[in-house]
């Protein structure tokens, strides 16, 4: 099975743990609404590709640590749409939950996604010694001091006093090198040494993000453009205009490729890398990154 | 060390955790804000007070126990406390986490509470086989299909679809029930046995808080009364009258001190639960009741 038919189906299984006869029936629909159908699951890709790097021996667990993270993900995104937020009205190119389901049941969606991601976790590595590291380094990639969570909490401080790099990492370079360890962790090796891919192809997706927000078309993007400028929040684009984030983004792209550490599945992984980096791009401006 | 000495210095422990140098300012400040200083603690109380009577083996992983259930407390009051659910300006006699640090970040402190209580869980439990047994039954009290978040998702559906007895046990019994069987296997003990002393003390703090609500004195309280009326709640006091509400509340003490199961600490922990169920009528009603 491929790795995002794996990843599909860890998702709907989890969902069907949080659904039942006697639930709210909005609840569940909110929550499938912020999961399916499906973004790019680049997470959790990467997750599943680090695993299998890694001569990955316990599907049950590396299915768990990617779904767990999506879902993780997917409650970020529900929550940073929320009127008091970003007060987005499009997601991947639908209402975003709080405008499909009203904001009670989004915020509930997202607290339920955080909270079944755990859930995720613990089905499909309770029975091992692995756990007990995965959430760990789960953990401390959503909540506080440094994780998406605090990322967010960065938009309520005083913008002259944020880093625009601890700013990124924490909003979303921690996640994907989560996702990096994790997905190690949960094939029995060591997580620490894929920290650094992970942080790399975090900001690059960062960048290409604040690049796609800068200069692309909504309609490619599925959710409104030009909203970092607007909002006043923090972006490579503006910090460093969109030529200058685009070589950003390759060198960050190069520095993941780089940060692959010695595995049996190096090759393979450095090739998965690349042409990550090339789909990062907007259509607009493919072909001028060389990862 | 007391219970409550315990409970407050796990909860410190774990809130450390989660702050830091390089952490956004007014995020900790948030998640401080919505833990201290402190409530009853009540359930955290049961989940040692049950340890205990189990015999307690592993009290790190108690004490993790007991602050997770609580952290998971705190973040749903801080939630429920929002605009778009109760629009609470006052908790515990002081200014709402989204009255004193703005919405946006009483969105992000109850998602951090919510991760935290995993990882003082991971952290607390980690290297024990009973952190899996553990995170199903604290996950499944607060995620859906049936959790506290649930709970809360009842709130969004047409109040003529709701069954109170279904809605009291999501929103509030089922972390009580939570509470005392993660207290049970967190000692080593079987945690289905405890689940219906559990369910009963949650259903009787519920009751005990829609009296309050219909007929205490707001001050008494630290917050405003006659929400669950104005608000259009189901709630015991307007469905049964205050008295018959206290009827219901009488009852359920009984039943939770019958439902003590057989085991070394039985006895003070029935009279725990006595001592509760007084505490738990307001001071305007106290001496009626008679567990």
């Amino acid at each position: 099975m491929d790795a995002v038919s794996r990843i599909e189906r860890a998702l709907a299984a989890a969902l069907d743990h949080a659904d039942g006869p006697n639930a709210p029936p909005r609840l569940g629909k909110a929550m499938q609404h912020a999961v399916f159908p499906r973004g790019a699951r680049v997470r959790p890709r990467l997750c599943l590709a680090v695993a299998a790097a890694c001569g990955e021996d316990d599907p049950a667990a590396a299915d768990a640590a990617a779904a767990a993270i999506e879902l993780l993900h997917c409650a970020s995104l529900v929550h940073d749409d929320l009127p008091c937020f970003d007060n987005a009205d499009v997601r991947r190119g639908r209402p975003s939950v709080h405008r499909a389901f009203g904001e009670p049941l989004a915020v509930l969606a997202g607290d339920s996604l955080i909270v079944l991601a755990f859930q995720t976790l613990a089905r499909g590595a309770g029975a091992s010694s692995r756990l007990g590291p995965l959430m760990e380094i789960v953990g401390a990639a959503v909540g506080a001091p440094a994780g998406i969570s605090a990322g967010q909490a960065w938009e309520c401080e005083p913008p002259e006093t944020v880093d625009l790099g601890e700013y990124q990492r924490s909003k979303t370079g921690i996640l994907f090198a989560a996702a990096a360890m994790a997905g190690a962790v949960s094939a029995g090796a060591e997580g620490g040494a894929w920290r650094l891919l992970g942080e790399r192809l975090g900001e690059a997706y960062q960048v290409a993000d604040d690049i796609r927000d800068a200069a692309a078309d909504p309609e490619e993007m599925g959710k409104p453009a030009g909203r970092d400028l607007a909002l006043g929040r923090p972006s490579a684009a503006i910090s460093f205009g969109v030529s200058g984030a685009v070589e950003r983004l390759e060198m960050l792209a190069a520095e993941a490729v780089a940060a692959v550490p010695p595995c049996r599945g190096a090759g393979a992984l450095r090739g998965l890398i690349r042409s990550e980096a090339k789909r990062l791009m907007p259509a607009s401006l493919a072909g001028s990154v060389a990862a």
